[in-house]
């Protein structure tokens, strides 16, 4: 960390701020250029408080030169986790392949759409049960009633399943119906929720909030991994920009700028980011060329009878072409994969 | 709403869309152009599904003309909602003067604020006591404890208290000892969340989450007032943009865009909002000078020592320098609100 | 375009609106719901003016359907254009690789990154010799003999070579040495400069801006198509968002989402895109993937050499990593594109 | 500037950074933390090539801690700026008022409007002939003879004027029309309109860039302050955001932010930054609250004739209304302004 001092800082600001520092158990490097006086600190960073020494008299600036997150960071953890659930493997050779509808409707949709996914290859079924909509006058899911069909489904067609919780009580409803928790964009700072899902040992599929930076994401992750839960599963789903010829904008360069710096697997969900079913193919095409670990995506047999997320839900036709174009790289993302799993260790849990 | 057709819809399509409408009960009123064939939908349109319609074969794109929401809205309730807290009146011609810490730290820590806050004319005594902090290794609020200090803090010199809810069980557990809840920017949409408020009698000043749109943030307060809260108080902090020279950029401009299309108070936070103690008081003004009904801002001390936000926390003497400026512009704005408030029927709740 | 009015609005103001609509040679079509009164303007709706019509006292909103560009449409010009520079076909099958230095620095720089190129197998070859930077005081590119340099290493090496103008003076002084006339994202609503193109006879590779909107982008290609010069190449090289783990957000979303809309070759620049090494490969392959009709880097022999732009041009071992892992997937991407190519009609020019 | 190393870096990358610096004329001062090293440079450092040390093999990151601009600087130049316009004081006691119709449409129009802005107490006549619209189609401006029509209506009414030059040959064509050059948003990176800008002797109106940060915004003032030209006036007009509430954000936060940076004066254009006429009014108010030193707005007497931005313009009433807002604040703004002016010192060119 480096503290930035201003023209005006007297001696007297300087030394309280070395003073603060060292009684923090750092110690200083104190720098003087011809327009600037800097102090940088050295020692155990993560635990300074930035914005108090900012507020300091006589201070300009203080600068992270660390990373904030720990345990999501490769340089603590240098193997690549990858997460067994129930026999698929997220983070290895082969990109994992979750589908589903936005919401669990019925019994009989979501075993129909469960039959589809088995059919056409997939990893991971998803569903929603409790959905975090806009509007309160909107269809808010089926509850524990569709968690039940959404597991029964799954264990017909031997998928582990995905359902999202927004509240802390949800963890405890869902537990014994679902692989995987997901946390929405909406929740990714809901951090009470964060911690209690630390205590579980259910993988957690966490989705980066729609303006979060890269940093935040992965201190997200943190309040997960620091309760003790090491299966935390990233997701980019789009973030919020000026542009309006997507929902979101997908930020596919968070998954190789992901990939440097942590070791936890990252997903795409091309659907959100997107919010349009003809972009879903080529952006999941661009999310696994640039490294995702798999993808989550929307289906549904007759979008225009979803009681949500119709606009971005592929039809059985689409969803097959989706697959199609997808088997046309998949030798070589195969190939790719393998290369880069091969320079670092692995280690499943 | 209005449902645009792509230039390659089939009558079946058409008639599928048409039928759809008229089965939620509610009528078409087609028009075809020269380039493109439109259908109108006349009728309740609030409850008519935007995805689904956007989900047919045939369907390029569905326009909502009607804003989604409506108990918070103008048309539907043309009186201006004034709260009164304890005799503190949010929404009347004096602007709202909330300030104290980010977080409460001791029982002499805020009542020292607490005294500073009272002497210098403040209505309203702020103080977190949960906090919501990107680093799960940061000071996390003294929790229930530090909820009695501040409660007993603002007894003692009159000021009504408003503190932060992170969680539902927080209601319950601060009930006693706050009275506005406080939503934060991060759990605007922590739906769950403000179900369980709008079940409550108490005030809640709502935090506009740092990506959301104005229609978003009505939405959420529509969840509090649709349950039968109407004490809604809306809260400008800033938002995300590319920008850097402070923290978030607050945007002035949803000030008077509210106060055209909702009936509900709207405060401005210029010490989340720009970050930086220096731009404070110019923003307290700007927000003022464009009609909101007050301001909450942090105060402090001696920053540098605080827990949390030291670096956007006034000490006292910049404390009083923006009261003073304010006071330069006080008749000013007072006669500007009067001349408005003359325009509406108040309703004072 | 359909025009909302104001529950307000009056029989008067209604009249004229119409009026408006008539004298302009387009019919109006009134549609009244419950809560809003509409009118649809039907004809060449594409020269009425909508700031006009906004401005009508009574108007709420005023809504285009149709898309404001004309003939870079996918609907008005169906056929896919193929940009032929000098044999090097631009929207093929094969994707175009064009690469070289930010700055031309000497001649004998380009010319070693020539060969390079060259070698690599690369078709076109790039290099800046007037420089938009955003200091006065940073180097401004070799200007007109940095030109010669170019033409001479390009032609060298048989590689057709695309150069940068800022100013309409530029377009004269560089005619005779570049064979793309290149627009920068700063310069991309830089109308004059855009017609003044729109009247030359050689193609322009136009970046888009970096908060330009996709229907923006389009309307700066239809500034030089609308002069005559049908050769226009779009380029995506990302845009500004609150994002800060790259230098702009490579939006990989507009590639597929300008194939569907537009007839016109679109490139993808990883280089400026994303502003590090180590996100080139990643994104090229991420563009491609996602249906780019090629892509535009930067390489330098010695990047910490480099007059500018060092931080995010590729050495020449890293080149070649790129190109090793674009070969992996070189096969499918020729595939896919094949199968897309062949469901169009093409028109070489 | 301070050099972070990688974790990897060798005692040969170091060894070459340090060289670097030293060969460019800095010094070296070195810093090893427990888990970074970190080199500062001491010099000179405005001429360090950053994106060159960030390109040397081993380096992490390059931070700058000295801004980037300096004839712009407050630091530099102590004085604030007051710009002299015919008698006009910019940057001075009292706010100054610009008004004028987005484009001049014909003599009798541009002579209307001088009456009424000069009857309103307005100080100087805005109006464009040279127009930037994003479409082709769109009216592009009356050229020449509109702005001979201007310099007329100014001198009429004792206005001096104002109008945007888009290109280097416009500067000639207006120079003996205008008393003030404008730059448009879409030109703010236009670097050799901004040099040759630089060389003449009128006072340049400079508009921020969409997306343009406040360094890359004092660094175009730097382009046209280091021809020669001091005489230069900032402009806030609105940057782009996710908001869809106004056309574009105003930031009111650079006001203050560019005054405590910057000696130049610093204008609001609320009628670009909204988008909408009912905002202009507040939004004026909040940008003089916050500091601005004038305001520039549109205004015509009847906005639906307007050929561009009607649903921007101001009609005479409501133009009456802002004035009248406006004085309501008027003596307190004033007093605000004597205050902080009494406190620095101030040069008048």
């Amino acid at each position: 960390m480096i503290v930035v001092l201003k023209d005006s800082a007297t001696a007297e600001n300087v030394q309280r701020v070395k003073d603060y520092i060292i009684n923090k158990g750092a110690q200083v490097h104190e720098s003087e250029g011809i327009e600037k006086k800097i102090i940088g600190i050295i020692g155990n960073k993560r635990e300074m408080d930035k914005t108090a020494l900012s507020a300091f008299p006589g201070v300009e600036q203080v600068i992270s030169i660390l990373e904030p997150y720990k345990l999501s960071s490769r340089k603590f953890h240098p193997k690549n986790t990858i997460i067994d659930v129930k026999g698929v493997l997220i983070g290895g050779t082969e990109p994992v392949h979750m589908a589903g509808p936005c919401s669990v409707e019925s019994e009989a949709q979501i075993f129909e759409i469960a039959a589809e996914v088995a059919a056409k290859g997939g990893h991971i079924l998803r569903g929603g049960v409790f959905k975090p909509r806009s509007s309160p006058y909107s269809f808010q899911g089926m509850g524990v009633e569709g968690a039940k069909w959404l597991y029964e489904a799954g264990k017909a067609h031997d998928l582990p399943v995905v359902s999202e919780v927004m509240e802390i009580n949800d963890i405890e409803t869902l537990y014994d119906y679902v692989d995987i928790f997901q946390v929405g964009a909406r929740n990714m700072q809901h951090f009470k929720l964060l911690k209690a899902l630390g205590k579980t040992d259910k993988p957690v599929l966490l989705k980066r909030g729609m303006s979060a930076t890269l940093n935040e994401f992965l201190m997200s992750a943190e309040y997960i991994l620091s309760e003790g839960n090491e299966k935390v599963i990233l997701c980019e789903r789009g973030i919020r920009t000026f542009v309006q010829h997507t929902r979101n904008t997908f930020d596919v360069n968070i998954v190789p700028a992901l990939k440097n710096l942590s070791h936890l697997p990252i997903l795409v969900d091309p659907s959100h980011a997107t919010g349009k079913t003809e972009l879903v193919s080529p952006i999941t095409l661009a999310g696994l060329a640039a490294g995702a670990d798999g993808f989550i995506i929307e289906v549904h047999p007759r979008p225009y009878e979803a009681f949500s997320d119709g606009d971005q839900s592929l039809d059985f036709d689409q969803y097959s072409q989706l697959l199609s174009d997808l088997n046309i790289l998949r030798e070589g993302i195969l190939t790719l994969r393998k290369q880069k799993l091969e320079k670092v260790e692995l280690e499943c849990i």
